[in-house]
C-alpha cells in the first residue's frame, strides 16, 4: 500500500492521550493544535472525557469518524492489543513510540514480531517502534511534539530522534531552509527505508532527501529505489556505526543489523547517493543541493579577501576532487583591471584589500569569473558579511548590494555560489540575503568546501548515471539448459558444490575463456589428453569429497614427459585415497599449463544486506596480505567493472611494470561481466570462486573455478 | 638576540603615521591608546606635528627617547632607507607590513635580501614583511589595529592575517579563552618560526602555542625547538598548502617554500606537535589543551541523552584512536541504580530520557564514570544546556548545578570532560559555566571528539617522548679514521660516489652486516675468492664511471663452477668496455650469493627543509609500483626505527606469510640505526642507497650499497 494515506493522514488517533503536560500524549495534541493540523484529532483515553477541548474516546474502535493514523504512546506490552483494536477500526497506519522491542534483545524481538503480524493481518503500516515519531510540515501533522520546526523542501528520514533534532535546529540557526516531512524510522519493523524513498520521490513538495542511518534491513531494495530517486532528487546520507563501538551503540539504539558492510560505500555511490562522513556536513550538504544547481564540469574558482583562507580552501577542494583550474586569459585580464596591483588574479583569486573600501567588488569579480566558460561554480572565502560590522556601517549596505547581485547571478548563469564567512553566525543582513537566494553561508571552510564538493559529486553522477546498473536482477534471463542440468545433477547427488570441470563448463557456456580440460580415468587417457593439448599439463584430482585439492596433494603441475604424467597420475590417486579413503573419486582433470600472466582472483557471494556481490583482487600477497580488493553489488555494468579493476591499489601491476607487459584489462572486464551474468542467470548460485585467473597480455585463462549452491 | 626586547617592547615608533582614519598608520595608534599600551608611542611623519595627541617626529632618528620597536607601515621600496635610519637610532626590532617582497617574485626577493642585510648590519630583528603585524595582549602592544581580541594564555603564530582573525573571532564567540601574543610571521625573512617557539616556551603567560603554517624556511631547527617545547607546552599546528593549488596559493601569499614534504607529518608528530587537518578544529584543539589535563590512558566514556549522537561519537573516537572500553562491573551497577530501565549502562551510556526531568543526573553519571579507574576522560553528547531552553526554565538551574559539579569534578579527579551540545551557540548560562571551568563546548560532534582526540594524542606523547630523538645531530662523533680516508681518497680522485666495496667497508665499520667481498683483477683471483667463500658467487664490475652496473651488463649471479666464473669474468669485462670504452675499471667484486630472505630497500637523502632523512620499503613491486615507503627525519631512535618498519602497508610480508618464516626485524632495526649513525658521522654524505638488503630469518645481508657525497 502506498504511504500516501498515512503520511498525509487526514485524521489521527492519539492512543495514550493525557492531561499531564510532561507526557507525550499531551504534548502531541498541543503541538497539533499549535501547528494548525488540517485533519481531525481523536484523543483516546478511557479515563478522560476531553483533552484540550477534544472529546476523548475509550478506545480506537470507539472513535466516531474514520481514522487514517494512530499515534500509540503507551508502553510496549500494550501495543499488540491496541493494534488489534486499530485493525478492527480500519486504521491505515500507526506510529509506535515505545521502546522495549528488538533493540532490547530476544524477548523484545518476539514482541516486535507479534506486533508486525497483527499489523499485517489488518494491513496496518507501522512507523517504528522505538521512534520519536513523524511530522508532515505541510499539513501540520506533527506527531513528534517538537515545535517551530521550519517548513521547506527537505524530506528528513532519521534513525535517531536526537539527530533529527540536531538537523532541524541547524536548519533554523544556519539557513532559511526547512523540511517537508520528518520520519523517525526507529526499528524499521514494517515500513523500510526504500518505501520512504519511493514516497519522497513522488512527493512534489520534497526536493532533497536527507537521511541518517545506523543500519538497514533491506539493502538491495533500498539501492533500487535510491537509483530511481537520485536521478530526480539528490539523496544525502550519513551512515554511522562504522566502528565496533559505534555498531554496539547502534545495536542498543535501534536494534539495527549492525554495520552495513564495506560493500555499501561503492554501492551507495553507484546509486547516486551523496554519502557524508562528518555529521556537521550533513545538513549543509542537503541545504546546498536543495537550492543550487550541481556543478557542470567539477571546476570552480575561489575568491578570497585574504591568502590563508584561499590556501586552506584549495587544499580541501583538491581532496574532494574539485578542480581549481587556471582562468582563461581574458578572465585574468578583466580581473586585473578592477583589482589592486598586489592582488592575485589567478585562481584562487586574492583581492588583496581591494574590497576593503567597497565590497561590491566581490560581485564584480564573481561576474567576471562566472563568465569564464571553464568555471562552473564559485566559492567565496573570508570576511563577507563582516565589512559592515567590522569596518563601517555604510559598507554593510554595499554588502547587501553585492548579495543581491550574487544571488541574481546564480539564477542567471545557473552556476552555484557558496560562501565561507567568518561572520556567518553574526546574523548580518547581507548574509540573510545570500541565504534568501539559496546561497549557503558557513563559518567553517571545511563545510563550505564540502557544499561545493557535493554539488560536484551530484553533477558528476547526473552525467554518468545512465551507464550504471539499477541493482535489479533479471533472474534467469540468460539461463542455459545445459547449465541447469549440471546444477540438477549435483542436487540429485546431494552435492552443494559443482566439480571443477562442471563449474568451468558453465563459465564456458557464458563465453568465459576457461582452460580446456579432459576428465580422465586412467593414466593412459591422461597421456593421450596431454598429447592432444601439445603442451605441458596439470593434473588435478576430481572428487566431490575433496574440496581443497592442494591439501590432499591432489595437484601436479608442469608435467612434460609421458613418464612424468603416469607417475603423477599414480601419486595423485594414492594421495587422494590416503587423504580420504572413502572419497568418491570421479577421475583426474588434465589441462594444459596456462601461459604466463598476472594472477587475479574473482569471487562472488551473497551479502546479508545487499544480496549478490562480486570481489576482485590480484592473487597472492596483494589479496592475502594487503587485503587489496574491490567489491561491487551485482549486477555490474561495463563501467563498474572498469572502475573496480582500477580502484585496487595494486592496479599498476596489471598495467605492466618492471619490464612486464600490460595485462589484458578488457578481457578481465569481460570476465567480471560474465560473472555478473552467471550469478544473474542461476538463482542456485550462493558462492563462486575463480582462483586463480591468469590474465595474459592478450586474453586470460580461468585456471580453477568453484561454484557453491 | 632574544626576542624579549622586541615582543615586549617598551617603546614603539609608528613609521608612516597618519591622521587618516582609514590608514593603518592611524588605526595602530588609536588601538595602542584603546588597549592602554604600557610603553611609549612615537608617530613618525615629516608632514604632521602631532597625531592623536602624540608629537610626531620627522624620522626615527629624530625621536627624543630610546626606541625598542618600529612599525613600518610605508610601501616596500621605502623600507631599506627607513631601516637604515632605525639602525642608526639603535632600534631593536621592526615589523614590516608592506607587500611587494619575496612573494612577488624575483625583484621582490632582491628587495627582501636588501632589507635583511640592512637589518643584520644593525642587529635589527624583523617580523615580516608581508604581515598583518603582531600583538602583545599583556602590555597592549597591539600593532595589528584589531580591537577586542580576548586576552588569555594561547600564543598565536600565523602566516595568514585572516586565519589569525578567524581564530581570534572563534575564541571570542565559542570560548572564554584568549591570547597572550599574536605574531604574523609573514615572509619569515629574518625571525623564523623556531625562534618564536623558543620565546613562547620561556614565556610564563603562554600555556599553549597555536600555529597556522603555509611553509617554513628552517624545518630542522623548528623540529629541534618543537621537541624541547612540546614537553612543556602543547603545540597545535595546521599546515596548509598540501595540494598543488594550495601550494600555488601559499606561494603567492607568503612566498613560502611551497609545500613541506611528506616527511613533515611523522616529523611533526615525533616532535610532539599536535597536527590538525581541519581548520575548524584548530582553535578548539588549542582551547582544550590550554585548559584540560591530557588523557592518562587514551580511554574515555561517552555519556549521551540519545542514541544517535553516541553512535556517531563512538565512530569518530574510534577513528581518532581513542578507546571507548567496557566499564568495570561496579560502574555499570552504580549507573543502573540511578538510570531508567531502558538506559544503556555500558559505554557509551545512553540515559534514555533519564535526564529529562533532572539534568543534574548528568553530573551523577559523570561522577560514577570518572571513578572508574580505566576511564581517563568523558565526552558528553546531546542536548545539555538546552533543557532550560527547550523544556522548562527551572531545568536551566539544574543544568547550572550540574555544570558546577562537572567543573569541580575535572579539577578533583584531574580527568578531562568535553561537551557536544546542540545548544552550544545558544549562549545559555550552563554552557558559559562549563567554559568557565575550562570545559570546551561545541555544537559539532566532530569537533568535540577531536578535542578528546588531541588530549589523547598529547597524553600519549608525554608518555613516550623520552624515547624519541631530539632532531639534533652530534656531527662526526663516531667518525672512523679509515672511513674518513675513503672519502678523502674519492675526493682526491675527483669522485663524488664511493665504489661499492668502499661503501660496504664504511657500513662494516659501523657494525652493519655486509656480505663479504674481494676486489679482484683477474679471473684466477676471482676463482680463488669463490673457493674461499665456499659458496656460489656474484661478480660485479667496479668502476667509478659505471654507476648503474646492471645497465652495463656488469653483474652475473649464481656462479658455481670455475668455468662459469671465468666465463662471467671475461664477459663482464667485455661488456663494461663496450658500455664505456674509456671507463676506469678497478676490477671485479666477488661476493658469495646471499641466503634467501625478504628484499628491502633503505635510502637516505638531504631534504630541503629538514636535512637528512631516511627512507625504508620492501623491494620490488611494493616500493616501485605501490610506493609503499616510510620516511623519517634523521637521527632516529630505536622506537622510531621500529615504527617506520611497521607503518608500511606491506609490513605483514616481513612478519612472514604464506608459509614463509618471519624476517629478522631486530636486525633490520639495527641496520636503520646504523644508517642513522653513519649519516651523523660523516657530514660528507649526501645520499646513501642500500638496494637490496636481504633480511633473513636470522640476520640480514647488505647486497649492494652506494654512497654519494
Amino acid at each position: 500500500m502506498s504511504l500516501e494515506r498515512i503520511l498525509n493522514a487526514e485524521s489521527v488517533a492519539i492512543v495514550g492521550a493525557s492531561k499531564d503536560p510532561t507526557k507525550r500524549g499531551f504534548q502531541t495534541i498541543r503541538t497539533l493544535v499549535e501547528e494548525k493540523y488540517e485533519g481531525k484529532i481523536y484523543p483516546v483515553n478511557p479515563k478522560e472525557k476531553s483533552i484540550l477541548g477534544f472529546a476523548c474516546s475509550k478506545s480506537v474502535s470507539d472513535i466516531p469518524g474514520p481514522v487514517d493514523m494512530a499515534l500509540i504512546a503507551t508502553p510496549a506490552k500494550t501495543v499488540p492489543a491496541i493494534l488489534e483494536d486499530c485493525g478492527r477500526k480500519g486504521v491505515k497506519g500507526a506510529v509506535i513510540l515505545a521502546v522495549g522491542f528488538r533493540e532490547m534483545g530476544h524477548e523484545g524481538g518476539l514482541l516486535e514480531e507479534q506486533v508486525v503480524s497483527v499489523a499485517q493481518k489488518y494491513g496496518i503500516r507501522i512507523i517504528g517502534p522505538n521512534t520519536s515519531g513523524m511530522m508532515n510540515l505541510k499539513t501540520g501533522l506533527n506527531l513528534v511534539g517538537l515545535r517551530d520546526a521550519p517548513r521547506g523542501d527537505i524530506g528528513l528520514i532519521s534513525q535517531s530522534g536526537n539527530m533529527a533534532l540536531t538537523l532541524i535546529t541547524e536548519a533554523r540557526l544556519k539557513s532559511l531552509k526547512g523540511f517537508s516531512y520528518y520520519i523517525g524510522v526507529g526499528n524499521e519493523s514494517d515500513i523500510r527505508f526504500h518505501e520512504y524513498l519511493e514516497f519522497f520521490r513522488n512527493d512534489p513538495g520534497t526536493k532533497v532527501i536527507l537521511m541518517y542511518v545506523e543500519g538497514m534491513r533491506a539493502g538491495r531494495k533500498f539501492l533500487q529505489q535510491a537509483y530511481k530517486t537520485s536521478i530526480e532528487k539528490p539523496i544525502v546520507l550519513l551512515k554511522s556505526g562504522r566502528s565496533a563501538t559505534g555498531q554496539k551503540s547502534a545495536g542498543s539504539h535501534t536494534g539495527a543489523l549492525a554495520g552495513i558492510s564495506e560493500v555499501s560505500r561503492t554501492a551507495f555511490a553507484r546509486a547516486g547517493i551523496i554519502v557524508i562522513e562528518k555529521s556537521d556536513q550533513l545538513f549543509p550538504a542537503a541545504e546546498t543541493l536543495s537550492g543550487l544547481p550541481p556543478l557542470k564540469n567539477g571546476n570552480v574558482a575561489i575568491l578570497a579577501d585574504g591568502g590563508g583562507h584561499a590556501t586552506i580552501a584549495a587544499d580541501i577542494l583538491s581532496e574532494l576532487g574539485i578542480g581549481v583550474p587556471e582562468f582563461a586569459e581574458t578572465t585574468c585580464a578583466k580581473l586585473k583591471r578592477i583589482l589592486p596591483g598586489a592582488a592575485s588574479v589567478c585562481n584562487p583569486v586574492d583581492v588583496a584589500g581591494g574590497t576593503d573600501a567597497d565590497p561590491t567588488l566581490f560581485a564584480d569579480c564573481a561576474d567576471i569569473i562566472l563568465k569564464d566558460p571553464n568555471i562552473s561554480g564559485l566559492l567565496i572565502v573570508g570576511l563577507f558579511g563582516g565589512y559592515g560590522i567590522r569596518f563601517a556601517e555604510s559598507l554593510g549596505l554595499k554588502e547587501e548590494d553585492a548579495a543581491h547581485q550574487l544571488g541574481r547571478m546564480v539564477r542567471k548563469r545557473n552556476k552555484p555560489i557558496v560562501l565561507h564567512s567568518l561572520y556567518a553566525s553574526a546574523k548580518a543582513h547581507p548574509i540573510h540575503l545570500l541565504r534568501y537566494y539559496n546561497i549557503p553561508v558557513y563559518d567553517s571552510i571545511d563545510i563550505a568546501c564540502k557544499c561545493i564538493g557535493v554539488l560536484g559529486e551530484y553533477g558528476n553522477y547526473l552525467h554518468s548515471y545512465h551507464a550504471k546498473t539499477n541493482f535489479v536482477f533479471d533472474w534467469g534471463v540468460r539461463r542455459k539448459p545445459a547449465a541447469v542440468e549440471i546444477f540438477r545433477q549435483a542436487k540429485r547427488e546431494g552435492r552443494n558444490v559443482l566439480l571443477e570441470h562442471e563449474a568451468k563448463q558453465i563459465f564456458a557456456m557464458h563465453g568465459a575463456p576457461v582452460i580446456p580440460d579432459r576428465l580422465v580415468k586412467t593414466a593412459g587417457e591422461a597421456v593421450a589428453a596431454a598429447r592432444e593439448f601439445k603442451s605441458d599439463v596439470v593434473l588435478k584430482i576430481v572428487s566431490p569429497d575433496i574440496l581443497h585439492k592442494s591439501d590432499a596433494k591432489g595437484v601436479r603441475v608442469k608435467l612434460h614427459t609421458e613418464k612424468e604424467i603416469r607417475q603423477a597420475f599414480a601419486e595423485i590417486m594414492a594421495n587422494a585415497k590416503a587423504y580420504k579413503p572413502d572419497a568418491d573419486i570421479r577421475g583426474i582433470l588434465v589441462s594444459p599449463m596456462a601461459q604466463e600472466g598476472t594472477e587475479v582472483i574473482i569471487g562472488t557471494k551473497i551479502d546479508d544486506q545487499f544480496g549478490p556481490v562480486v570481489m576482485f583482487g590480484i592473487g597472492g600477497i596483494m589479496v592475502e596480505v594487503l587485503k587489496d580488493v574491490a567489491f561491487r553489488v551485482l549486477p555490474i555494468s561495463n563501467a563498474s567493472a572498469k572502475k573496480m579493476i582500477r580502484e585496487i591499489r595494486s592496479y599498476p601491476i596489471l598495467r605492466g611494470t618492471r619490464g612486464r607487459p600490460p595485462s589484458d584489462e578488457k578481457a578481465l572486464r569481460r570476465l567480471l561481466l560474465a560473472c555478473s551474468e552467471i550469478v544473474e542467470s542461476y538463482v542456485e548460485i550462493r558462492e563462486m570462486d575463480l582462483n586463480p585467473v591468469i590474465v595474459h597480455e592478450k586474453g586470460l585463462s580461468i585456471v580453477d573455478a568453484r561454484i557453491i549452491m
